[in-house]
């Protein structure tokens, strides 16, 4: 007998018909045998509708009460499937963030998950139930409700896994697996069968969307195996773990985000601390920096560029205006038409030559790089974004065809 | 500075508009000093919405999920008027039936409070705020949602008002105060300044549905002045407390009851325990009985009439049908098409011919009375449901000309 966290999100559970297909999912899980805590988004469009109904009210509600209002979303959605499971014939029990205990920190709409508890889903499950839990929500400190930012639910399903030390905790979405590249864009990408926490960390901060970030972290730092896989299509997914099987490729795909902007500094003063100065700036205001890169200085200026998303960029030049003096920089250079492509893979390491087949790549269909940025496992590039989607099958098939 | 508790029904925050014109009246009431707490229900028609919902998964779900689910309509509720009054500038938080340690029974759906806490209302309240309670709802012994049942939000904003020992209940509605009479069908009616626990007990269980019952049952125990008015107007209510200011009248109010059935059991044996037996049976399927009448036997038979829910009426018979046998009676004299028309008042009792008055009102209007029933501050008769309207105006000119 395995205990086994399944996570669906919203598009899954959208209406009538979709609940009762993932009903039938989890009671076959059930039947098999298993342990089963489910995870639950809300319905379909259920949180938009009621960001809807708050902004109607006020655009400008409280964070506070913004949660206490989208966290209904979820409860809706265990509720109704509870329902559909017990048309089905099965025993089953929904609970929400202050039944399971799910603590957090207090920001409001992006809080972070301190701990849960096992205690009471233990308990139902050794009542023979099934355990439907509400994601993307959690309880804090001042025993209010918080939300986890969207894509919290896998976060939520992760730290459940860890909690009840969880077999296999399996992401179902959209899509059946972790492709090489998007298959809308790449239509021979291929499905990886397994894929390391390192990788998949990269794909999904490079744009590929598939796992929420902080998931797979958690995933990683607890050693527990994910699953993505499709609510559709029942095929096998992708086994995302420490280790993964070695596949022919050394590298686990081509991701693009087209949603940046970079921002360039040009002609700061080459002086210790400038740096410092630039990102406490941008930090204070809670501006996500990407990449950030610096080449060496010439003389006594320097520059420095930075990625930043593309809904951010308006508010981080005006707040790198404001303080052009103090930082010192002579201008910002500033282009939103751009897009992030990066190859992805622990394989490269031990691999010469990565670099120069990717840059060949994109030579041979005359895309010019504005900007490179490497990290161990991977290498990104910055190119104008009407050429995005023709860079990305060019690389793809450089590397796996 | 006085602790004001108010409550708002669903029609009262039905929508945005709605949902500024209580900001208002919160706010007011805010401004000139008072603490201030506020119950909420569901908006307009959320509960029916959900309830809809899951039907259309599940007619047959468990009562346990319906709560989970229908708890989300005072929530959403309440977290969307917080943004409101927040937008009129005013300190506001909005707090669910586990914040507040609202504990009832776990009898889903009808489920009783067995305490509340004031303590996080209190810190709120400590802190200047307005807070915004969700009505309707509590949390049960095994930490699960429950709902208190339709009209339970009253009870809620009484419980509360206990807790805090508030001076005053404002229960707000879409009448603006307890009247002799339904307004709509005696357009003399008039509106009562004050009246008692006891005969607004009496009116509301008649069928004049301005307070829910149990509401007034726990402010009665806990002496917390009620009052009732209108969301919409800006005028006084009517104050519900322990003795109310003499008024010319004996009676308060005339009320009718048209959602109601009979049954005769003819020919029971005239012994002991039939009674016991027939109770027994019909509160173990959950049926309220009203109106109990027993008339003096002949020989060994006796009959017994009842009054129950019209809805009620089909199972009521099917219960006593298959009993039929072990409670002996011969047959049984069904009849949906009865209303219950009532005169109230604690004044009746030192006044003589007050009955007289009432039957003669009747035999003016040639309206035959099928049962008579009496308390010692109400007289009820069971007419023709035809003959209703005709027999509370009848009376209320009687007794108010």
């Amino acid at each position: 007998m395995s205990l086994i966290v399944m996570k669906f999100g919203g598009s899954s559970v959208a209406d009538a018909e979709c609940m009762f297909r993932v009903a039938q999912r989890i009671t076959d899980c059930y039947k098999a045998g298993n342990e089963v805590v489910v995870v639950l988004s809300a319905q379909g469009d259920t949180t938009d509708e009621l960001i809807e109904k708050a902004r109607e009210i006020n655009p400008n509600g409280s964070k506070r009460e913004m949660d206490m209002l989208l966290s209904c979303g979820e409860q809706m959605s265990v509720a109704l499937c509870a329902m559909a499971i017990q048309k089905l014939g099965f025993p089953v029990v929904s609970l929400n963030a202050w039944q399971v205990n799910l603590r957090t920190d207090s920001r409001y709409g992006n809080a972070h998950i301190t701990k849960t508890s096992a205690k009471r889903i233990r308990e139902e499950l050794d009542r023979q139930r099934i355990v439907l839990v509400t994601g993307f929500q959690g309880i804090s400190r001042e025993e209010d409700i918080t939300t986890l930012g969207r894509g919290g639910s896998d976060t939520s399903a992760v730290a459940l896994a860890v909690a009840l030390k969880a077999d296999l905790c399996q992401i179902y979405t959209d899509v059946d697996g972790v492709y090489t590249a998007d298959p809308r864009l790449v239509p021979n990408a291929k499905k990886l069968q397994e894929i390391t926490y390192d990788d998949m960390l990269e794909l999904a901060s490079l744009g590929a969307k598939v796992l929420h970030n902080r998931s797979v972290q958690m995933a990683k730092r607890y050693h527990i195996d994910l699953e993505v896989l499709s609510s559709f299509k029942n095929v096998p997914g992708t086994i995302v773990k420490e280790v993964a099987k070695m596949e022919k490729v050394v590298i686990s795909g081509v991701a693009m985000d087209q949603s940046i902007a970079r921002i360039a500094l040009v002609g700061l003063n080459n002086e210790p601390g400038v740096a410092y100065q630039i990102f406490a700036k941008l930090a204070k205001k809670n501006i996500d920096v990407d990449v950030i890169l610096q080449s060496i200085g010439r003389g006594d200026s320097k520059d420095i560029s930075i990625t930043v998303t593309r809904e951010a960029c308006d508010e981080a030049v005006r707040v790198l205006e404001e303080n052009r003096e103090e930082l010192g920089f002579e201008y910002l250079n500033v282009r939103k038409d751009v897009a992030k492509v990066s190859i992805v893979g622990g394989g490269m390491l031990n691999t010469p030559g990565i670099a120069a087949s990717m840059f060949q790549a994109l030579y041979e269909e005359h895309i010019n790089i504005h900007m490179i940025s490497t990290s161990e496992i991977k290498i990104t590039v910055l190119i104008d974004e009407d050429k995005a989607d023709r860079a990305v099958r060019a690389i793809h098939n450089k590397f796996f065809d």
